[in-house]
C-alpha cells in the first residue's frame, strides 16, 4: 500500500501573537513541525503546540531557523557555521526539555524558512545543520528539500534522511521548485495539488511547469499552515489521498 | 576530612559583552554555575564556558533565570509559576544540548538573581522552579539558599539539595543575608571571608551582624565573579582552605 | 452639537506577526494611538500604521508601554521611575522619527496595557509617564482613563488631558471599570455599547453595573481592535452615533 | 590655525554590561558619536551617556547601525533600503528625545560597524542612510569614510559631510584602509599615530602601507575606544596635536 507523511509547520506565535491555524490544520497531517525559538515560538507557545500535536497522535518534530524572531526566519543572517550549530542546538534542547515535560519524544528535524533554503544549496550551510543533529540525538530523521544538498550532506553522515516534496508548489524541468515571483509558481487548485501529490506517491515522478516529467522521490509533502485555506486544503488532501488508497503515515527510522 | 564546595556564576556575557573574568575566577572554584540564555548567555558564550569549565575539570551547572537579558535577571518578572516553569526548562535545555556537544554532563542548577531571592522566600516560585528540575532530570542537585523555602520544597520533592553560604556577606541573626544597603553587608576582608568560611565548614554555624552565633549548615559556598578583586578573594579562600585542611570539592550525589 | 472623539490602539504587530485588522477598524475612529515599539511596533509596522492613519485623516498619538514585547505590555515591569521615563521617551523619539518621514505630527499620547493600568492608580507611575511628555512635547495631549491619578498629575503639569471612557466596559459604582473576570464587565451588545456612549456624551453620566447613575465626562471613547466584531462594533457605532447628531471628532487643544 | 577634530563612538553598552571606558575616553575628543540601541545602547545607557558628553562640552553625534544587538551592528544584517532607513529614522528618534531631556542637540551622525563599512562601498545602502539623515534633520553633519560612497551620495544630496580618517589604521595605496586580518594593518604606536594625524591634518595626506604619499583630505579623526590603551592614545594624542599648535575642535556646519 503506498504511504506518504502530511507534514506542516506550526507553533509560529510569540508571546500574543500567532500565526496560522494549529488547531485547524494539525488534525489533518501526520507530522507537525514545531517553532523552537528561533524564528518564533516561546516556551509557552512550544509547550501547548507540542501538547495539542501530541493529543493528535502526530510525530512531533523540531523547527529550528537561524536566530532572528524580527525576521521570522526568513533572513540569511550573516553566521559562521559553528555559531549556527551552537544556535540551533540550543534551540532543538529547548524543544526537547518542552516536550519532556509533555511526554513527547522528538522524531523528527525540519530547517525553517533561510535556513531550509540555504541547507538546500550550500554545503556548508548544510554541515552546519548535520553536525547539531548528530550531536544533539543521531535517532532523529532530517526532513530535506527533495535532491537538496542537505540531503546529500545528511545522507553522508549518517542520518536518516526524509525526503520532502510540495502539493501546492511548481517545479521546474531542473527539478527545482519555480520561484515564488513568477507566475504558476503557487497551485492553488486543491484537485491540482492532489493529482500532483498521487504522481509523486504512486509513480515518483512530478509534472514541471512546462509539461515535462521527471523522476521525484519524497517520502512527506510539506502543507503550508500560513494562507486563509489552508486547513481546507490540507482536509481536502488528506481525506482524498485515503479515498484513493494511499496511507497518511508518520515516517519511518530506518 | 572537611569539605566544601565552592561555587560561582560564570558565562554571564551576551554577544560582544562579557561580565566579570571567568578564566581568572573558575581555577579556583569546583562548580561552575553557567548563565542559560535567560539573564545572558547566548549559545556561543555557553558553549565557550562549558568548554572552560569541563577543560578546568569543574562540576558544571545550569544557573538559569527569569527571561530578562535587559534586567540581568534582576528583576522580578510577573510570570505564572507554569510559564516560569516552560521558561526555565527551555533554558536547562539549551544549556544541556550545547553540554553535550562538549561531552559535559550537567551536575546542578543554581537559580540567578531575582529567581534566587524570590524562590528562598516564595513557595510558589520555588515550585515552580523544583518543577522545572524534577521533570527535567530529577538527579540534578539543586543548589539552594541555605535555610529557604527552596530547600524545604526541593527536599520535599525528592531532589538532593546542597545549601549555600556566602563567605563575604553578613548574617542577621534570623539567618537571613543582611542587606546590600545596610552597612557592614558585604564583608570584603579577605581573611574575615576565610573565618567565616571556616566557621561554616567546622563548627556548622556563623558570627552573625550582632556578634551571636547561629548554626550555619551549607555544602557549597558562593563566590561572587562581579567585583575586581574576585579572582583574588577566590585563590586566596581556595589556598587557604586547603593550607588548612579542607578539601575544596565537588558536591556529591545522594 | 455634541461632539465626541473615538480612539483605538493599533499597529500592534511586531516583524511577521499583526494583530487586529487596523484597515477594518480604523475608518469608524476619529484619533490612532499607534505602538512605538514598547509592547509591539518595529519601525516599518509603525511607519506603514502612520501611512494608513494619515490618510484616513485621523489624529495620530503615541501609545507607549512598558518595554516587553514578550508580555505585549501586560505586565508590570518593575522599573524605576527614571527608567521608565527614558523608555517612554525613546518610544516616542522613534514614532516622531516615523511619523516625521510621512509628514504626520503627533496629536496625543495614550499609554498601553499595563502602563495604562498603572498610571490611573499610581501617582510615580503616572508622574514617569507625565515627565517623559512634558519634556518630549508638552502640546501633545494626554488621554488618561477620566477621574484617575494620571488625569490629575498631567493635568497639574499642565498638559491638556483627554479623559477615556469605554463603550462596551461596565462600570462599578465607585466610577472604576467592572473587572474584566467578573460577570458583566464586557458589554458586547451594540445597542448598549451605543446607548452608554450617548449617556456619556449627552448627560456626562453612566448607568453603573448596579445600575445607579454616576457622574463621567469624557472627551474619547476607547474602541478595542482585538475582538472579531471589533471593526462591526465601530463601524455601528460611528454610523449610530452621527445617525443621533453626534459628531465625532478629534480632540481639541487647550 | 590647523583644526581637527577628534571623535569616538561611546555609550554601547546594554543594560548591564559596558564596552569601553567613555568616562576615561571622551575627556580627550571633541565629538561623541552615541549608540542608539542598534547595536547597543539601551535608553538609560543613551542617556547617562549624552550628559556625559553634553558636560565635557563635546559636540554629541548619534552612532545608528543595523538593529542587531547580539551581533553588535558588525554583520550586514539582509534589509531592504526602505526598511534600513525606517530602522536609522527610529533610532535617531529615540536618541533625539532623550538628548532633549538632557538639553542636547545633536550634531552629526555617524554609521558604526556593519553599516558604516556598507554605506562607504555601496551606494543604494548609503543613500538609505542618507534617505534617513535628510528626513529626520538635514542640518545633522553627516560623518563618513573620506572618499567613499557615503561622501559622495551625502554631499550630492545636499548634507555637510565630515570626511574621517584614521590615526591608528594603515592606508593602502588606492585610499582604503589595509585589512585588519593583514599584518600592519592596526598601528599600536603612539608617535606613529600622532605622525599620520599631523601629516593629514597639515598636508592633506598620508603615507601609506607600502610607502607611497597619497592625498587624504579628513576633518575628523576615529579614536578607537575597545583597546585597553585606548584612553592613553586618546590623551596622548589630543595633548601633542595640541602642543604642535594643532586645534582640536568641533566640526562646523556649512
Amino acid at each position: 500500500m503506498d504511504t506518504i507523511d502530511l507534514n506542516c509547520d506550526c507553533g509560529e506565535g510569540f508571546g500574543p501573537w500567532t500565526m496560522g491555524d494549529d488547531a485547524a490544520l494539525l488534525p489533518s497531517v501526520s507530522s507537525a513541525n514545531i517553532a523552537c525559538g528561533g524564528h518564533a515560538g516561546d516556551p509557552d507557545t512550544m509547550r501547548r503546540t507540542l501538547r495539542l500535536a501530541h493529543t493528535l497522535g502526530l510525530n512531533v518534530g523540531a523547527h529550528p531557523s537561524f536566530p532572528d524572531l524580527h525576521g521570522f526566519g526568513r533572513r540569511v543572517l550573516p553566521m559562521r557555521p559553528d555559531e549556527l550549530t551552537n544556535s540551533i542546538l540550543a534551540q532543538l534542547g529547548a524543544l526537547t526539555a518542552l516536550a519532556k515535560a509533555e511526554g513527547v519524544r522528538l522524531h523528527h528535524v525540519k530547517p525553517h524558512g533561510a535556513l531550509y533554503n540555504q541547507a538546500a544549496v550550500t554545503p556548508t550551510v548544510a554541515h552546519a545543520l548535520v553536525e547539531a543533529v548528530l550531536t544533539f540525538d543521531a535517532n532523529l530523521i532530517l526532513v530535506a528539500l527533495a535532491n537538496s544538498a542537505l540531503e546529500q550532506v545528511g545522507r553522508a553522515a549518517g542520518l536518516v534522511v526524509a525526503r520532502e516534496a510540495f502539493a501546492d508548489r511548481a517545479y521546474e524541468p531542473d527539478g527545482t521548485l519555480r520561484p515564488r515571483q513568477l507566475a504558476g509558481a503557487v497551485i492553488l487548485d486543491h484537485a491540482q495539488n492532489l493529482a500532483q501529490t498521487l504522481m509523486i506517491v504512486r509513480e515518483g515522478q512530478v509534472r514541471t511547469y512546462d509539461g515535462s516529467l521527471i523522476p521525484l522521490q519524497a517520502e512527506t509533502i510539506c502543507l503550508h499552515g500560513d494562507t486563509p485555506a489552508a486547513a481546507a486544503r490540507a482536509a481536502f488532501l488528506r481525506r482524498e489521498l485515503e479515498a484513493a488508497g494511499v496511507a497518511v503515515g508518520g515516517l519511518q527510522h530506518g
